[in-house]
């Protein structure tokens, strides 16, 4: 089965393999994995070991970031937000109900969050100390350039927390050349093509040890994790999924051998073209312009034929064992795929053709794209 | 390898390797496996569908039990905890952060939670809201007498949240017959023997209703949780460890087939008295005596010989394929063993062979018990 949905992705066997064994989390041979996966993280994101840390949380994305502005951001405190799609409008979220006030920036869903509009929006409000952005917005496909608006904020004194969750491993990030962004938070399941069940913060040593206290939340105080690091090297505070955690070195064994983060956007980069151009020869319309399309997932717009129905889309795709998403996160009726797990090329090639036999099975006729 | 640490415990290979699969968190066939898993554990816990809900929060147990105080105590309410040990520690920790306030009732580490002292301490003291309870202790290894500990705070007019973490799936709770309860935690993978990444509240409806909007976190809003099934049945919120989930339905099959609840006591009890025989006839001295000893975990004093290491124990049993844990809560030194698991008597009599030659190789001589 191929795993489009765009995350969690489809991975290899041995990653699998890995997580079918009984571990123990506090044994040494355990914190050993622990500590390697940290130094490895710590790595593909820039970080310098000393001056960055790798701090791994149980649970999925979400809690990442919910840890980051409850550590990074003091209760009340405020945080610039691009709203660049949905999973902006959750992070607002997540910060408003941890008791710290989101100010939106109006961001087109076909469009990247804008630097020079980002700092105006800084300059006017001195009252802002964080801004959060969003690399990959899943709900639409697009990347932000989140490395200039990082700097931006920069210019204009203020710190950054950025969601990479579906971007670090395959995007470009180098935390140590952005000294204004206090963390950087993504998860095992998305382009590491690891199992879900942990997220990852990498954040800056001395945000951490500032920071320490203002959490209001010991479960999510990433001060606090970082704190029992020190204490205890390789060892969680509470019960990891250690599974998920021991696979996830295996998957970054897979990730080193591919050629580490250029090989993978590469493939990414190849496994969209495939379906950009596949879903454009069905007749279908992407949404957006190729220019515009990041190579984490795509959305397509639904065919305008009142055969069309989602549910039976995805169950006609799921009898050929190709899998996307029940659900769309556009304005507009649309199917989205993702290009990211241990997938190629070919794979979505497959995926295309499974989409064509089952338009064909529901007699949808698509719109041929101009 | 056995896994006596006493959690995570060793599982069975079927649930291992319903972990090593990808799945779709929001696909229809693994909702269905969210729903049926959802509504078994509603049934160990003694739930009423439509009275009570059963809720998967993704991570550890720790957070199941900030989210219950977040959702069911307002926020500045007060929280009366029997100091039971180190996990009723935990909780006090947990909720204090989350700016609710801890009140603590004094409980010696070698007895039983008086509900006869609760009651009283809930008469002195009418701001207190909520009673929280652990009912499997697993510093000290000794089980509270949890229904009777709600009984009295359900007699003095108070709302109990309930630690069932090590002891759901083997010791008896029967949350219909505890109006007073507004949520019993636990997690995947202690007494129902499934890999860690999950953990589970069986809450009451009327009080997850009337608890909207006060948890002052989105992620940990057990209330919200509950909205959210509604909305979309078998639906998570946020990414779940999947394969864990899946591989918990798995468990609850081989906990069906042994004989559900009861027999699983049965055993564990069996593993915990060729336990408690096998270290004595080694020399050791449990740290309880035998009427107040559980059957969950077991301490056992470290001998009074200067050979005496724990961590070279620790090592000298892992090379002969027994897991125990390398540190240890009690006030004196001491060495814990874990009772619970996919695990027979057979397998504790072979940890004390392995206690055994480990004592000897490493030259330490057991005091006699007496």
């Amino acid at each position: 089965m191929l795993l489009l949905i765009p995350g969690p992705v489809t991975t290899h066997a041995a990653v699998r393999q890995a997580a079918a064994q009984d571990y123990a989390p506090w044994d040494n041979d355990f914190r050993e994995i622990v500590s390697r996966v940290r130094e490895r993280v710590l790595r593909v994101a820039g970080g310098q070991p000393g001056e960055h840390a790798a701090l791994i949380l149980q649970g999925c994305g979400h809690f990442a970031l919910e840890g980051a502005c409850r550590t990074f951001v003091a209760p009340g405190g405020r945080i610039l937000m691009p709203k660049s799609g949905q999973y902006a409008d959750r992070i607002e979220r997540l910060a408003t109900e941890a008791g710290r006030v989101v100010v939106p920036l109006p961001v087109l869903m076909n469009e990247r969050a804008d630097p020079r509009a980002l700092r105006e929006a800084l300059e006017r409000d001195p009252s802002i100390s964080h801004v959060a952005l969003v690399y990959s917005e899943t709900s639409t496909g697009i990347i932000h350039d989140v490395p200039a608006l990082a700097e931006a904020a920069g210019q204009a004194g203020r710190r950054v927390i950025i969601d990479a969750i579906s971007a670090l491993g395959a995007l470009p990030l180098d935390i140590s050349s952005l000294p204004m962004v206090d963390s950087v938070s993504f998860t095992s399941n998305k382009c590491f093509e690891g199992l879900p069940g942990a997220s990852f913060t990498v954040a800056r040593v001395d945000r951490l040890e500032a920071s320490a206290g203002q959490a209001g939340s010991w479960s999510f105080d990433l001060s606090d994790i970082h704190a029992h690091y020190r204490r205890a090297p390789g060892a969680h505070r509470f019960t990891p999924a250690a599974g998920v955690v021991a696979a996830f070195d295996v998957a970054l064994d897979l990730f080193d051998a591919e050629g580490g983060r250029p090989a993978r956007l590469a493939r990414y980069t190849a496994n969209l073209q495939a379906l950009y151009e596949g879903v454009r020869n069905l007749g279908l319309s992407p949404s957006l312009p190729r220019e515009l399309q990041g190579p984490v997932v795509m959305n397509v717009d639904a065919p305008r034929d009142p055969a069309w129905d989602l549910q039976r889309f995805v169950d006609g795709l799921k009898k050929r064992r190709v899998l996307i998403s029940n659900f769309y996160n556009t304005e507009t009726p649309s199917f989205r795929v993702g290009c990211i797990g241990a997938i190629t090329p070919e794979d979505m090639r497959r995926a295309v053709a499974a989409m064509g036999e089952t338009l064909t099975e529901l007699g949808v006729h698509a719109q041929k794209a101009a």
